[in-house]
């Protein structure tokens, strides 16, 4: 059984490059299964650890995640490294649990309209899903940790303004459905660091010793001051893609995810050393540009790099 | 005599815009006096009352800022519009108190070697002409307040790191040769917002009842997360340029200042009304996109435009 101290230790702060799940969620072309094994052991040279890699979906459906296991089975070769990939339903758990990675990640919706329309299930049956693939789990004594990610936490295109106590009552029934670790998710880009460092306040209280995942997109500009305010507040993992790949069918004409390589040089500026090289990074953001020539790539540190007159690692 | 306070009021946030002189330092292609008058006119419209329009140079050196007088004239024509300018030595002061401009701005190094390559002035040279500047305003009764901006206040890319002791001993320098208000800038975008906030925090005690500005490079994509920091430990008076125009000869290869219209966004959802309508500034950015269309213009809210489906200010 994964101890999640060890994938999430309490005591530092761990960075999940979501690139190759987030970041291709909406692309039209994307890169091949080489490119993604070079694009992760570049990664993984550079120090990054955490990797979230696909979605089991149908191949018809979203094509770019058809060859999630052997992704899985590219980050398992890499030492040290983890590997997450989505389960949105029985089947994909299924087949998740088949392979040998790391983290399965559920999605519960803070709101019910994005539910239906995201799974077409509503909040409490996500729930169940979530205590059935944890059930699944157990019982094929697979040692993967269940990652509940709970989409739209800081307000929903669909429903609109979105109330903390619910997100923080999804969070408690994710954890008594046997939940390992539960993520808030600013889906659309709608949080400034005010409201996210409120609910990641609360978050920290509720979750105790255990860790909680802040996601955030950068759709509004704001979302490196948004991971700052969740570290602020006692979160210690937080998502981010390379370049800041990713969208949201629900978030139309959206920037990505929070760039990666500045969430690097953000922790390291606010002393939480990240373990991660920025000069080696840049080699992995040339592999996925290179795969993907028609993506908008983000990132002010891939253009800047470093400060190079300073010690700039508090 | 222009009262600070009616200018810069402590009990909320001030934005000055600051696209039509930093914005236009490096550019080769610059908007018409027209143009500018528009740019204006619409950013007024918008909310903004506080402007930074150029520069008293010789304009062999800098055309851009040959129009300097008409613009400040332009200014003033709006109700309740604050004019500020900067003068770099003597002549130029003599020339900024010959108008009606509020605001005369003046530069300190934060290092020696900066302040030789940038002003061929000494530190202690650069704060006696502020107090110059000073005794040249008095002695011509003209209201402008005298602001002094401090270059490379949280490293400089020549000289390396700097002692915020530093910086401090330079403020209550400034103060004390009679500067109205001080700001600290962080020229080349090397301050994550650990930094910004304990450099904020120490001007806050320093300057008491006294605002003072940030002054911020998106250089590295900490922009808006330092503008957060800044507001958090007391800062009232923030700088941002449209479009994130700008740029910084000492920092090659940068993005610009901070994005104004992302910093409206910021500082509404974080409670500070900024009386701006970010609806309306979206027209200031499209005629300054039309006059320079080889500029690249930086910025979220401009592209996404804030969030429909909830009441986004705190």
């Amino acid at each position: 059984m994964t101890v999640l101290s060890e994938i999430y230790p309490a005591d530092r702060v761990s960075l999940r490059e979501v690139g190759l799940r987030d970041g291709l969620q909406l692309v039209k072309a994307f890169p091949s299964t080489e490119a993604k094994r070079d694009w992760l052991a570049r990664e993984h040279a550079a120090g990054v650890r955490h990797f979230e890699v696909g979605s089991f979906l149908p191949a018809s459906r979203m094509p770019q995640f058809a060859d999630v296991r052997d992704v899985i089975a590219a980050v398992n070769a890499l030492g040290g490294a983890h590997a997450a990939a989505l389960a949105l339903n029985e089947r994909g758990a299924v087949d998740a649990l088949e392979t040998g990675l790391g983290e399965i990640v559920c999605v519960v919706s803070a709101t019910e309209e994005h539910s239906q329309a995201n799974m077409r299930r509503s909040r409490r049956e996500a729930v169940e899903l979530v205590g059935e693939i944890v059930r699944m789990r157990d019982a094929k004594g697979h040692g993967a940790i269940v990652n509940v990610g709970i989409s739209m936490a800081f307000g929903c295109s669909l429903a609109g303004a979105v109330d903390p106590a619910e997100v923080l009552r999804l969070t408690e029934a994710c954890l008594a459905a046997g939940a390992d670790i539960v993520g808030i998710a600013d889906t659309v880009g709608f949080a400034g660091p005010r409201q996210v460092a409120a609910l990641s306040a609360s978050m920290a209280a509720l979750c105790g010793a255990r860790p909680f995942i802040v996601h955030l997109h950068d759709t509004r500009g704001m979302g490196i001051a948004n991971a700052a305010a969740a570290l602020d507040a006692g979160c210690r993992v937080l998502d981010g893609s390379l370049g800041g790949l990713g969208g949201c069918p629900f978030a139309p004409g959206a920037t990505g995810n929070v760039v990666f390589e500045d969430l690097v040089f953000l922790c390291e500026t606010k002393g939480f050393a990240t373990g991660i090289d920025l000069g080696a990074l840049a080699s992995a953001r040339s592999v996925a540009e290179r795969a993907m020539p028609d993506e908008q790539f983000y990132g002010s540190i891939a253009r800047a790099g470093p400060p190079a007159a300073v010690a700039w690692r508090a």
